[in-house]
């Protein structure tokens, strides 16, 4: 296959997005990434597809089709996951966003992202054991004690000690106030963990030497405020001189729909089964102070939030690839102008539904990785930004994106892969084709890491409101901007968004103006829907004003994606944006014995 | 559980569907149905559902997670499922709908439907095999000779015989007219038939003595006009005396994402892997006269996307039941107006957002059993009334109603599932809980027996001109009907309805004004999806319309139900409805290489 070409992700459109669109080359002006350049981050991306092509990609299908299981006591996961992830780790990319102190090289975040869709989009399941490890890494860089950092970093960054975040509990998942996992301190320092966490990917298994968990434990009090976050390794000791198994046991194995490469498991903290010392539970290292876990967590939270969503919009690419190209093979039926049936058949993608299902597809997954790649960029602004006023304001338009870049790929996305299956028809149905395992991987991105519901209660209850409604106000203004430039083009989609941008300032102002809780959450989930629809109607046409003057193959597509996604996506938030006007208070007055 | 409850159907809704808002009661003062009474249907009613509990559930799991399997060239298939199936034939339920002539007992085909959909519900894998049986049953006694009649239907309503139907072939899938199987005549009257069939659900297995299959196959002349339809049974001979294996080789079985408890295989008819006699092909014998076979075809097809619809409501039901128990059970947060933390969880059922979930899909899932049954009791007055008049408009309201009532139910009752693993959280995504068994076993309802795309070119470019739009004249009718009773009682829905019903009117007309196909059918899809949701609003608004005045849970329920729909769902159809209006043709007029 030419290089140009992929089925994995669309090289074209990560170029474009990376360099005409978001012209990431001017990181390299900043100090933090003064050593990088263009060829530094194709390197990166190039090498990363590779491994992609040559070792995420091939066991795929096997990993789903035999998920992880528990023999004698281990879990068992198929060849090629270790092989892959050796590969990757032998590559030096685990660690490439970090300082080059700590064993990386300072690759904007932005590239790393980009780079890492090819693992996703290639093999989500095997994809997630380094992207955690490297969001974990990034965590007690940030906020550990030299000591720890030391310890722990290098064995992460080589790819031979793998990292985790333990985050829920049986009865806990999305009320975090709730969590009632302990950890003592202990006189030396250290603490002892008793509890049962839940839903822990990648938390078991025999892929590295080592296993880091990040577990948020209570240390004293009620509520978030009484969480702390600790350091809890599978095995004690040095890289090297792993001796002691720490108290850590495997209660047992989820078996999802999709996602099957990555192994979910249930933990149980202190239980005994492996005691240590006086069998007090298992040890574990304070990060930073006692009560700020959860402000901790959310660092590597945002960070997997933003891999989420990326994960979710490289499913979805790969999705689309996989039907356009079958939808140029396939032949079936004839034109609907044709009348006479002697004439041969047609390839699919001549039927306008056809069309439609892929240029619907092609919009999330291009309007994903514009969502994805924009805010992540951002994200190295506030981390090597000198300017400081453009640091905050960064950091307050990744705090609004950040719900809709996690939440909009995970729901349009799935999306995506739903209409890949329809363009195959029955074979899409079947083993034979990709597209319905994208699927059915694709389905919990849109759960984990915070549901949809989750992040429409943080970006209409939090983030709008945040410094009084900075970052909302940095968002309207950016994409008024854009609205602004296109209508001095001549853009006849510029006013379509314009209209739609005003009523979502006024519904915002509105469903806050009595400060009832209430009334303005009751339709969260409506309000985050009709947002992310503008907001990545807004990136689509800022980058349609990224090739403007050209009339390349390339330029023409990206305004078919953009004006069909004007033309027949975006009126659909007008019903949203209808209820939320209409101050309905349906969900909130009900009486649910009814339901 | 309590007889009013249960997770696989609302029985409460089914038997208000059937006789409160149906009144299937009155159809015994047909002469077909003369022996009937509300009694009997009860008792079929009760009886499914009791096989459904006893036979079909408990090896719903045990079906999806061991798909039938080849074994020394026999179909394996769970153990579970041929007990089932020998306990719904001893009911004697399998010809139910059919003559008593024919071995049944002429019960209405709406009971017939509404019970099947508690097997549907309960096992949508083992329900196809009965279910295919009695459509393939019912097309023999309608258009076969009285030989084949008396040779092939006894065993077949007495579920020793199954039947298939065989139209797909590897290459053909939506284009019938390509189909290049063949029958040629021999001297005795048979046909011998060479060719290849696709997709055949039940297409091999030992689960019944004889399998018979229904092959459209060309017997001369291109196109649709030169196909027949055969009976091609698997055994020649008479029941008790199968000696003699057809040529119809098992090429293998697809492997599905869900539905896995229908084996579904591809055919090769006259391959000469079973040859009989001179090997000239599988022996078949002619249904009717050559050339109709697309016609009679039909017949089952109509009768099959009934089905589909209908399994389709069963499964989003189920999903919702199963999710709304969740709900009212699983603890996690708080209210949104509280501020204490400390104060105890409340079940997830009180949060605003998993209400609009549980409502979304409880409205799916009413909505869809209120089509399909709705649009099967016109079937029987097509079969059954006395009144000529009566019978040809409820002919003409059927076929307007059936690609809506097969494509509305399988689009949106996938979503009620999708709806229903979003409330489940993470245990929605894992096997622990059925939602996401449900999920998949439905995505293949909106592919076969004809997909979304197919049913919109029929709606819109067949059926609302049929008869010179006298059938869509009908169900404007119907709707608006509704609607004046509604606005009659002083219904704020009313209006809402009225004047997107105008605006459909108006589209239909201005679409097919200037008679060109291209430009009326480019948007089908959105134009099948709006009318969907506009014939849903008026089925939901007229089941308000027969609680009227009653103040019981039910009644309130249902007004709950549809309000939320006209409120929260119905406005969608807005933008639809504007596209369609707005003569948009960017599918028809891009540049295919641009997507």
């Amino acid at each position: 296959m030419n290089r140009n070409e992929s089925t994995i992700m669309d090289p074209n459109d990560l170029a474009f997005v990376l360099y005409d669109w978001l012209r990431v080359d001017e990181l390299t002006t900043l100090p933090r990434f003064a050593e990088h350049s263009r060829a530094t981050f194709d390197d990166v991306l190039d090498l990363t597809r590779r491994i992609a092509e040559e070792y995420f990609q091939p066991h795929s299908r096997a990993s789903d089709l035999e998920e992880p299981r528990l023999v004698d006591g281990s879990v068992r996961i198929v060849e090629g996951v270790k092989t892959a992830l050796d590969a990757f780790a032998e590559a030096g990319l685990i660690g490439a966003p970090l300082d080059e102190e700590a064993g990386g090289f300072q690759l904007p975040q932005v590239v790393y992202r980009a780079a890492s869709m090819w693992l996703q989009a290639a093999n989500i399941g095997t994809s997630a054991y380094p992207l955690l490890t490297t969001a974990a890494a990034n965590l007690i860089r940030a906020y550990a004690a030299p000591e720890l950092v030391e310890r722990y970093l290098p064995p992460m960054t080589d790819g031979r000690w793998f990292g985790t975040m333990n985050l829920s509990e049986p009865g806990v998942g999305s009320s975090l106030g709730d969590l009632d996992t302990v950890a003592k301190r202990q006189e030396d320092g250290t603490y002892r963990l008793r509890g049962e966490k839940m839903w822990i990917s990648g938390g078991d298994h025999e892929l590295s030497e080592n296993i880091v968990h990040l577990v948020l434990a209570r240390t004293g009090g009620a509520g978030t405020r009484g969480l702390s976050l600790l350091i809890v390794p599978k095995w004690l000791g040095e890289p090297g001189a792993l001796t002691q198994r720490n108290d850590i046991a495997l209660v047992g194995l989820n078996h999802k729909m999709g996602f099957r490469g990555t192994v979910n498991t249930a933990l149980s903290y202190g239980s005994g089964a492996y005691p240590v010392g006086d069998g007090a539970g298992a040890v574990g290292y304070l990060i930073g102070e006692e009560g700020h876990g959860l402000a901790y967590m959310f660092h590597m939270m945002n960070e997997a939030r933003l891999a989420v969503g990326a994960s979710a919009a490289a499913l979805a690419e790969t999705g689309f690839l996989h039907a356009r190209e079958y939808a140029r093979s396939r032949v079936q039926g004839r034109d609907l102008a044709a009348k006479d049936p002697t004439l041969p058949p047609v390839p699919i993608i001549r039927h306008p539904d056809v069309r439609r299902m892929l240029l619907e597809a092609k919009a999330y997954a291009e309007g994903s990785v514009a969502l994805v790649l924009y805010t992540t960029r951002l994200l190295d602004l506030v981390q090597a930004s000198e300017d400081g006023s453009a640091r905050a304001n960064a950091e307050l338009l990744v705090d609004v994106l950040t719900p809709i870049a996690k939440s909009w790929p995970s729901q349009w996305g799935v999306k995506a892969d739903d209409l890949a299956i329809q363009i195959h028809g029955g074979s899409g149905y079947v083993r034979d084709f990709p597209v319905e395992q994208f699927y059915r991987d694709n389905r919990l991105n849109d759960i984990h890491e915070g549901t949809h519901g989750i992040h429409a209660l943080d970006l209409l209850g939090r983030k709008v409101r945040l410094a009084d409604g900075a970052g909302f106000a940095l968002l309207v203004g950016a994409m008024t901007d854009t609205v602004r430039r296109a209508d001095a083009l001549g853009s006849d989609l510029a006013p379509l968004l314009a209209v739609r941008v005003e009523r979502l300032v006024d519904i915002t102002r509105a469903l806050w103006a009595d400060g009832d809780a209430v009334s303005a959450l009751v339709n969260a989930s409506e309000y985050l829907d009709a947002a992310g629809d503008l907001v990545v109607a807004w990136l689509l046409l800022d980058q349609v004003l990224a090739v403007e003057g050209r009339t390349d193959a390339f330029a023409e597509a990206k305004r078919l994606t953009t004006r069909f996604f004007f033309l027949h996506v975006l009126p659909r938030a007008d019903a949203q944006l209808d209820l939320l006007a209409s101050g309905d208070r349906i969900l909130a007055d009900l009486d649910e014995s009814l339901i």
